[in-house]
């Protein structure tokens, strides 16, 4: 990413930058990430191989950047996590979206690719991790921080591993694909994470 | 699987049956699931490829008991969910075994690779989760039946979707490699889980 350019500001190239991004995630989809190339993104893109190699020095590069902006596509310009007061139901408004971006075919598809790639290849999966995972698990710490100083979670608890009682069941649900994934599976998770399967009382 | 004739009981085809697990495993961890081939075993194996064929109809056969195999050794001939009727401490001891296999590369290797392929290709997945997930997954709902039955769990949970908050945390940091996975992690998931984010009283 070191010659990272900006794209020139002319409509033709931010054609060219969109029908690159599109190119890489269907070939992703479609031969995963490990054969996915820089040429078959050019032709797939109806555009000249040094027209990519232009704005990225490497594959691993267009790739991230084409995940990155399928990513603020789905955030649709949102970027914080909401905090209505009520932790419950801002929890269950983001896992549902999470679900509902899971279940959808032009985010699972480059996404799941990616993510099969990074469960072996350690490197890329350290850097998906960074750049696409880490940074909306933070936005849930803060929300988890949010609530801690208005007393609305038990003392003591570490919040980024409370984080994983809300993610890891949806992503081990959407990856291993044992079980559909609902609005009413995301409140369940939300519910038993926040109360607990023990009697309260 | 339909033509899974049982080993003959002579300590050679015992031999040669161990041989063709190990290099099939081996090969998987290396070149992952779907390029490790009948014939890349056989001669890793040091054996024919025809005493694999009269043994298994398929890679994906052969693989199959390669890992159901893997899966025996590390039950350790222990198919029991321990019941001391200390909920808390039993769902420990299981997570923190569960840590321990996740971080051998005896058994990260292959299960890994393994569960990239079944990320992608979702026959394949359907297949691991049958086989070789939903068994310990039962155990887990009937442990938790028994913790029902006994009062200690909140009326009404769904004990199938309980269990993806005690494996779906190891799973993610486990597959996606987010933090390092511990024992005191998976302690923490398990109070976590079971006395719940919220204040408690």
């Amino acid at each position: 990413m070191t010659d990272n350019k900006a794209p020139d500001s002319s409509r033709r190239s931010e054609r060219s930058r969109r029908a690159i991004y599109d190119a890489a995630l269907a070939l992703v989809t479609e031969v995963g990430y490990a054969r996915t190339t820089i040429e078959g993104i050019a032709a797939r893109a109806g555009v000249g191989k040094q027209t990519i190699y232009r704005w990225w020095p490497s594959k691993a590069a267009v790739l991230l950047e084409a995940f990155l902006d399928l990513a603020d596509q789905a955030a649709d310009g949102n970027y914080d996590f909401p905090n209505t007061g009520d932790l419950e139901a801002d929890l269950k408004a983001v896992l549902r979206a999470t679900v509902d971006e899971m279940n959808d075919p032009v985010y699972d598809g480059p996404t799941r690719a990616l993510a099969a790639e990074g469960v072996i290849d350690a490197a890329l999966g350290a850097q998906f991790v960074e750049k696409l995972l880490d940074p909306p698990i933070q936005l849930y710490v803060g929300r988890l921080r949010a609530a801690e100083t208005a007393g609305g979670l038990r003392a003591g608890i570490d919040l980024r591993t409370a984080v994983e009682l809300f993610i890891g069941p949806l992503t081990h649900r959407w990856l291993l694909r044992t079980l559909p994934l609902t609005h009413e599976y995301a409140d369940s998770v939300v519910e038993y994470a926040l109360n607990g399967l023990s009697p309260r009382g």
